[in-house]
């Protein structure tokens, strides 16, 4: 199973996988999905939004017990982030077939569409539609690198985005949403568990800081007749790593744009993308707020004019209590083994869920704890582990 | 003349041009040159490597006059540079006519192709191969952004690619090249002349930076577990700006390519273009040196991979001074003024063929010194000014 999607959207040269949202690669993974559903006699349903759902038993029956993921990836992202998740959502059900389960509530395997947002810039795109935290309206307006908006990409990749919109009777049906996800840090590492709990979702979010300077010769204008807008964008790089430093968070300049991006030409305009993830609130305002006021100095200091906007903001998610605890009392049931509570900087499906439904997520160890990159890793023995976890997990929830 | 190049590769909506070699709007430029040397019944020539002459006289005969410049733009470049030069060519030889100058020597306007390196990475390919300064086989390596190489973009364009290389026989029937370009500084602003003589040209070059870290997840990855290229790239920008500060010299970054280039993703590669120049070869060695020492400092303490690739450069250019101590006599003889001698930065085509043949270039003034930019500015009275002076300067050699 695992087999059939790693050579999919893999790029030659990185090594790194190039699944964005309704692109050729999504859909050879899309294909796959409706494959393994159908192979194992599950209906197979698309729902308004784009996601694909497998169930077994009665959809319109309530309290559903789903799990799932996504398969969707960032730029020359790891075969982990995401499809494990699903992979081992499949591989979990097939565990319970060997163990003879039945259950008393119906059963679905979930791939959320375009949960990275590598295309159209903004995360979580399938599951903010169907928890009515993006619009129609807003969905229309995102457009990829190429000027594409959203609706025309899904209706090249062959769906219809005419329903595109909150599903409220969806989630209704829904009793709990588990994720399983590779970890995006070493914490299991340096404890030295296979798999742990989520606690809680970092508060973050996406800042644009827009520093517009003067184009010029880069041989003949003197140093002091420039307005660079590189180098107040350099300050602010390092001022952001300072913050970060000081307040135990994470701040991040991954992405630029500049213009006209010529060797021999100051530039006219650097555009820099500040990601930045934070504990609570309080602590990832002074962050920000303290990396913006450097900007604003380092910006008037060489004549550069700066515009900071803020593209997305997701506040801090607490994931259902209730749902945890049962979850560790399941887990921890047989053994003697404390199953680890973490939290984590990384935003999930299943982080803008907990919003409308009781929603929980499984970590598996990660032993570098890279992730986004070719060397995003997981051991066979800890897949293996997830397995057996979220098999368990489901047991205990859709039996009880 | 002016007016109809204007629009030509004009981008809607910087306001700069955008004429990159062998593309759409180059050849709009060309087929203006070509239009203004039959209109004026000159013979029009293009050479084996796509420089484009105008000839009143037989190129034959020998000890030719040459004057021109070229037609295309860094991205989202100004106006005048370039163009100016080759338009006043027009305007001077009309000049001359009206004033009933009768030559001794053959007198020739010329297009230098390719100029500014926007599309393939390297300036003055045109008088590079035909100075021999380029070979054939390294034309043939050059590609642009899209990897399409030099020939293939020719033969695009409807030129045969087959003879590119050095020209000897073109060069050895020239006696002396003209070029006049707007200046790209503000000293002839500063001392309130119309036009200058050029002296030398500052001896520069473009290194390459590749700064190699890990992508990794710019939510979960804990500062100290990461090897981030954009802080190292940060660090070099801001002690580049210091070493050229130091020395009198200039350095920029203003090119810059980054990967994945994700919001959310620490990237593994950071790639940024260094421009120097300073007055003389020692000066530059040490601040480029010196920019390099630190880069490696800072990659080493934030576990990152640095390779320095000098891409080109071109050593101090002196001009030669016969010719240029002639032509302040010949712009110095009805007037008190004594016309300034100055160094410049950029490089020119000038630069390249004064290596071969005697060469000496006329600056008009730039009141606010920005060029490179929709902002670059000649006022019409200095433009004039550089016409009444380069057909001075024409007759007087070609007369002689």
């Amino acid at each position: 199973m695992w087999r059939e999607l790693v050579p999919v959207g893999r790029h030659q040269e990185s090594g790194g996988y190039r699944r964005y949202a309704w692109t050729g690669a999504d859909a050879e993974c899309r294909a796959w999905f409706k494959e393994q559903a159908e192979a194992r006699g599950l209906s197979y349903e698309l729902d308004r939004n784009g996601n694909q759902w497998a169930w077994l038993g009665d959809p319109a029956a309530g309290d559903a017990v789903v799990t799932g993921s996504h398969l969707d990836s960032v730029p020359d992202g790891g075969a982990f982030d995401g499809p494990l998740g699903v992979v081992s959502s499949f591989a979990a059900l097939d565990e319970l077939r060997a163990r003879q389960v039945t259950f008393s509530k119906p059963l679905a395997i979930v791939n959320f569409g375009d949960e990275e947002g590598a295309r159209f810039g903004l995360a979580c795109v399938g599951s903010r539609l169907t928890a009515g935290q993006l619009s129609a309206e807003q969905a229309h307006r995102l457009t990829d690198g190429e000027g594409v908006s959203l609706p025309k990409a899904m209706e090249a990749a062959g769906y219809d985005p005419e329903g595109i919109g909150a599903d409220p009777e969806r989630l209704a049906r829904i009793g709990a949403f588990v994720e399983l996800h590779v970890e995006q840090g070493r914490a299991l590492d340096l404890s030295g568990d296979r798999v742990g709990i989520a606690s809680a979702i970092w508060p973050h979010g996406r800042w644009r800081f827009d520093f517009r300077g003067e184009a010029n010769h880069a041989g003949t204008t003197r140093l002091v007749d420039r307005r660079d807008p590189m180098l107040s964008y350099a300050e602010t790089v390092l001022a952001a790593r300072r913050a970060a430093e000081l307040a135990g968070a994470v701040a991040t300049f991954g992405k630029i744009s500049v213009e006209p991006n010529g060797v021999n030409a100051v530039p006219s305009l650097v555009r820099g993308w500040l990601d930045s993830r934070a504990e609570d609130q309080a602590t990832l305002d002074t962050v920000v707020g303290g990396i913006e006021k450097a900007a604003r100095e380092y910006a008037e200091a060489h004549g550069v004019d700066l515009d900071v906007v803020r593209e997305s903001f997701t506040p801090v998610v607490e994931f259902d209590h209730a749902l945890r605890d049962e979850i560790a009392r399941i887990l921890g049931k047989d053994t003697d083994i404390t199953v680890p509570v973490l939290g984590t900087g990384a935003g999930h499906d299943a982080g803008i869920l907990s919003g409308s439904i009781p929603t929980a997520m499984l970590f598996v160890r990660n032993p570098t704890g890279v992730s986004h990159s070719p060397a995003e890793h997981a051991a066979e023995d800890d897949c293996v582990a997830g397995v057996t976890a979220l098999a368990d997990v489901l047991e205990g929830l859709a039996r009880r």
